[in-house]
């Protein structure tokens, strides 16, 4: 299966290694034998027809910072992702380019181009699906193509294919849940060691858990993108972030923290869908599924008849991520073998 | 589709329920219609060709105890389920007779029966997966039929098939679990109110979540059997419940459990399997995933690529296990329908 990848950050370079690694499992398991024929980051493409060599790739990746390398492809430097997903032969894009939410660009131009084209998709990137998920699902179903985004919710974690897979049969009626690691790892240091939160921030930043704007992560917008996401596709809403009513983390002191300590509760970012969709923080029991600490995710399901179920996982990491995203390539090979 | 029922209890009748209740949804979503044309339970047997009427049923059990109702169907009593097994033209069987462990019975025969027969079996009931789980799945394969059990582990939380289902291009490394309410019921209770084992175990007794005799739960013993079905359905083992190295949590004393909580830890009873099987009471900290209160289960996988997920639900309930019972079902129906 040829594929290009549109972004080869962190996400990007995991998911090339885990198919290398994996390449004899895969064959064997799923039939699944994927090369990669280009590459577009910021900086430039790459495109060898018969599959780039991953090794080398990387490697001058690791060294550069770009796809140039020692010659024996072809760089085409500051070539645009549009120009390559418009000419490039192949059967699937995979795009990793950085979330933005103002116009969920330019990740929404590659995969609009991308489903236009007759290519199946899986994006990690949350920008397009939070500004426009149920045009982008519309536009799969119309060029009879899979569009698959795995990786957008709780990392490694199959959030959305267990809320699709596993509960037939039951009716979810309501999605709860703690979605964004950075928040957690903040309020979680808060409580245990009385932090207050500008600090419990720093020690976020300085382990690499947040960003130097920690506004996406700390004023709730990672946590919308995600439960809009997971809303739409388990739901069946047509959400959009726009719809979500959102309060970060920013106003909870170390005494709210404590003053939920003494009535044995912990304050946590929630993203709650159901009857509206809203985003806050909310103090829950100790002793509450949804309690996890550090940089876990946890989402609960309310069903019907199979009682409340969470799912707890490793929220984010490009190792995980790329678990995803190769979860949805075997999904495509699947589907094309029927 | 026509569903013989052997055993007719808590389950059975939740089940039988709950696809009246769904009956127009199951048939939309599934193209499934469900018919009980024949229940069998210890005193005698009921057998409708064209579909028993289930309300009918439902308030004969309920008013007698028995299913003999008002005649407007034949009532056997005494009948055999293995004579209704193998004389009975029907689909699927459903398996829900009380786990028994010295030698599975009478649940094995009545699976072996099914099986043999041509049947598709939907078993709840533990006894004879923890003894010849490898020898039925053998037969189930030799038969070309279905053979599931998803209600065996986690009542309505579907830890079989997520593993099954979600996890596809990870390897599990290995699988750590609690998966008996009752002993975790006791175990938070004497961690959370300071009391000793012996007024925990009344209280359970006296809510319901523990049996007169609590050896089953609490000797460990139903921990083991989930562990061998688990083991076996996901990593491919071939394991029985002799293979188990067993310890229950009646050794565990509430200062075994204050010195934990001083190290800021919690004693669970814990599956594990990876390098051998066993089941044990175990340390663990404060905010490790299986950290969960009262009667949860919850089901840890180590994955390769993917992390640790943790998957938390009600592990029992005639409702929720019912649930599972359903989900097998329309597995059952889709891959006839292919």
């Amino acid at each position: 299966m040829r594929i290009l990848m549109v972004g080869f950050g962190v996400v990007g370079q995991s998911f090339a290694e885990l198919i290398m690694n994996e390449a004899k499992k895969l064959d064997h398991d799923y039939g699944l034998r994927p090369r990669i024929v280009g590459v577009v980051d910021k900086h430039g493409a790459v495109v060898v027809p018969d599959g780039i060599d991953i090794p080398k790739l990387l490697e001058s990746k690791r060294i550069s910072g770009t796809m140039k390398g020692e010659g024996d492809w072809e760089y085409h430097e500051g070539v645009s992702a549009l120009d390559v997903i418009s000419d490039l032969d192949c059967e699937v894009m995979i795009e990793t380019t950085p979330t933005e939410l103002s116009k969920g660009e330019p990740g929404l131009s590659h995969v609009r181009a991308a489903l236009g084209a007759g290519r199946h998709v899986i994006c990690t990137n949350k920008g397009p699906l939070a500004i426009a998920m149920p045009a982008l699902m519309e536009l799969a179903h119309h060029n009879d193509v899979i569009f698959k985004f795995s990786g957008t919710v709780g990392g490694g974690t199959p959030v959305l294919d267990f809320a699709k897979k596993c509960l037939e049969g039951s009716r979810i009626k309501s999605i709860s849940a703690i979605l964004n690691g950075t928040s957690n790892y903040i309020l979680s240091k808060m409580a245990s060691e009385g932090k207050p939160m500008k600090d419990a921030l720093a020690e976020a930043q300085k382990l690499g858990y947040a960003e130097a704007d920690p506004t996406y992560d700390i004023g709730g917008f990672d946590t919308a993108c995600k439960l809009v996401i997971t809303s739409n596709y388990v739901l069946g809403t047509s959400l959009s972030i726009k719809d979500v009513n959102i309060t970060g983390i920013t106003g909870v002191t170390s005494e709210d923290i404590q003053r939920a300590a003494q009535k044995g509760n912990v304050i946590k970012l929630i993203g709650r869908v159901g009857s509206g969709a809203r985003v806050s923080p909310e103090e829950i029991p100790l002793t509450h599924p949804l309690n996890v600490s550090g940089t876990f995710n946890a989402i609960l399901f309310e069903t019907d008849s199979a009682g409340d179920i969470t799912l707890v996982g490793k929220g984010a990491g490009g190792k995980e991520t790329a678990s995803s995203v190769l979860r949805d390539l075997i999904e495509i090979r699947r589907a094309f073998a029927r």
